[in-house]
């Protein structure tokens, strides 16, 4: 088995937040309103990323499944009748995306997150999913300790309400140095020009 | 999705590291050798271990496989001609089995692994499988770190060389405590009785 | 030396978090202003916290000052016409004080916070200090991640502005359940009586 | 306070691990006559090291004394009639070494250790100290598993027995690449023409 499987090396990498989720609970129904558009956004910016070679990362809950995998995971739901399918059909991975099983909300905390993305030499992060204002925010800030640039897209991530998804958003542009512009204005060749300080 | 899936709480833990593993790397043919009388034993604790109700765990190597998931790496390792597919048929996963994916030698680096066990409730871990003073020893060193109880049943473990292999038990036995008693002579439901240091 | 050193054992523990601090920085000036009437808080609750036996942690930064210890930069902090001097001598540390210093925003990354807390048997977290939507945030995010309870009384915490000290409490008590009562309202006796789901 | 204070770059860097140690435990005494003339080695390796502008860092245990600091535990090693003195005094930490104080056996474990070598720039590693199958090996092993590259001079280790420090020096050639040369035999300037695999 080939230990050193080649990488697609890029300084900047998109991560899709617990995107895949059932949505089967308490609050699941307001924040399936605002995921419906936010998957949308999503999706588009998923295409134009992978047409500038920037590798795509599904960072999500294990949702407490121990004993499956990821690939049971979507196959669950996007099943019919669940809250969450028609966002985890718009962006059900393809062959070449990576994923990282989360045991808790930072994609960081006890994954391989970290080491995968310097083997990737990724030095900027495209934060989107769900919700702004716990498992995204819980990675911008894993990801701030650690030295990377962060962009989380305001129309990229969503929250039960609204007001939470904005005060999220001013902590992480507050705190973080996050950029928050809306995923039609970012313009992915210029991410490539500087490296962020993590190093 | 059922956040708090009921996981089986149990005072032992049997990890199984690395046994699902195609052996095709330099010295995987000297390996083998070891690894086959190795993989017996160890398929005899796991059918003891089950029986008692101890929760059985696979720490494997996701050989940079970062896109495939633990079921494609069965399958692979598991195929015509690959030469560790007579253990990683002995020992193939069972659906209550659990399992964790490490990039690197020791199990609990960038993994979910010490969360799982605590939530498990384990405080002593049965360690087992590949290679001896490689990952069963990064691993042990981990877990000890963490104030686990150890055991490496000295047939349930191999390495490339028999001298590496009594050297790296001598060395658990020494620096982590860790009892190396061999599989037939641990009594499990002894374990059950006084808990480990782990606090 | 005395590996073994007994540690005051309780399920309760006060962290002050980065109070000791010149606060010579780009908006110290406007923090003082919040953190001088945060500081008397502060005091009295670690007093009243002393009383009932809870272990006090200093939760500090370095500063970036690698080469130099704790005690160094409390002197450095209390110094004639530093601006956090009232504070960093109004909140000195005493002999039985327990200290960490943190390299970054969270006291739990790279440093042994979680495994004093573990050795002290601390389940419950009372957060203080500096700042809020900062320092504090991040503490309490890795703490939830951890499973303690969380209690950041909003009298003992300060921010640069009013409006994102609350936004930050806001945010602890939505997305980690912190209790953010101020603190001549919490019974510290009450606390002991049920443990957290830290285990 | 600058939290930008410059560290001293450079892409290897002198590990002193438990040096600073009162050796008033059990196999003490076994292990005093070997780390005397260990000591001698290190220190003349530290002056060349230091002239060659390599940064030294002291890796130590805290003992358990989490109220004391660096400063305190240097005294209290260096004392009258303590086992321990001689090496203390030996290799007694200068105003411009770094230190690091460690809870557990391995340098790395809830330590700031990985992210001061990163902000150093660090990329090869000399370890030294005590005791070669114990903290030298634990820190040696976490070392690989960040890609560092990693040296650990034969005559600047020391174990309570010789069979268990070459045991552990044969354990670190092959398991960790490391390479266990005298320390008289390094050419210090060598090691800066090539960096090693950490990223």
């Amino acid at each position: 088995m080939n230990d050193n499987c080649v990488l697609h090396e890029c300084p900047v990498a998109l991560l899709l937040i617990d995107v895949i989720n059932d949505l089967e609970f308490h609050e699941g129904e307001k924040l399936v309103e605002h995921a419906m558009p936010m998957a949308r956004h999503i999706a588009q910016l998923k295409r134009e990323a992978k047409k500038s070679g920037i590798p795509c990362l599904y960072v999500n809950d294990n949702f407490g499944q121990w004993q499956s995998d990821f690939k049971h995971l979507v196959a669950s739901c996007a099943g019919d009748e669940v809250r969450g399918a028609p966002i985890a059909r718009e962006l059900a991975p393809q062959q070449d995306d990576y994923f990282v099983l989360k045991p808790r909300h930072s994609g960081f905390f006890q994954t391989p997150l970290d080491l995968l993305l310097q083997n990737l030499r990724a030095k900027k992060l495209i934060l989107c999913g769900l919700t702004t204002d716990s498992c995204v925010l819980f990675t911008a800030n894993d990801a701030y300790l650690r030295g990377f640039e962060i962009l989380v897209p305001a129309d990229c991530c969503a929250a039960v309400a609204k007001h939470r998804h904005l005060g999220a958003l001013g902590q992480m542009r507050r705190t973080l140095k996050a950029d928050t512009t809306a995923s039609a204005q970012i313009e992915l060749e210029q991410l490539f020009e500087k490296n962020g300080s993590h190093d």
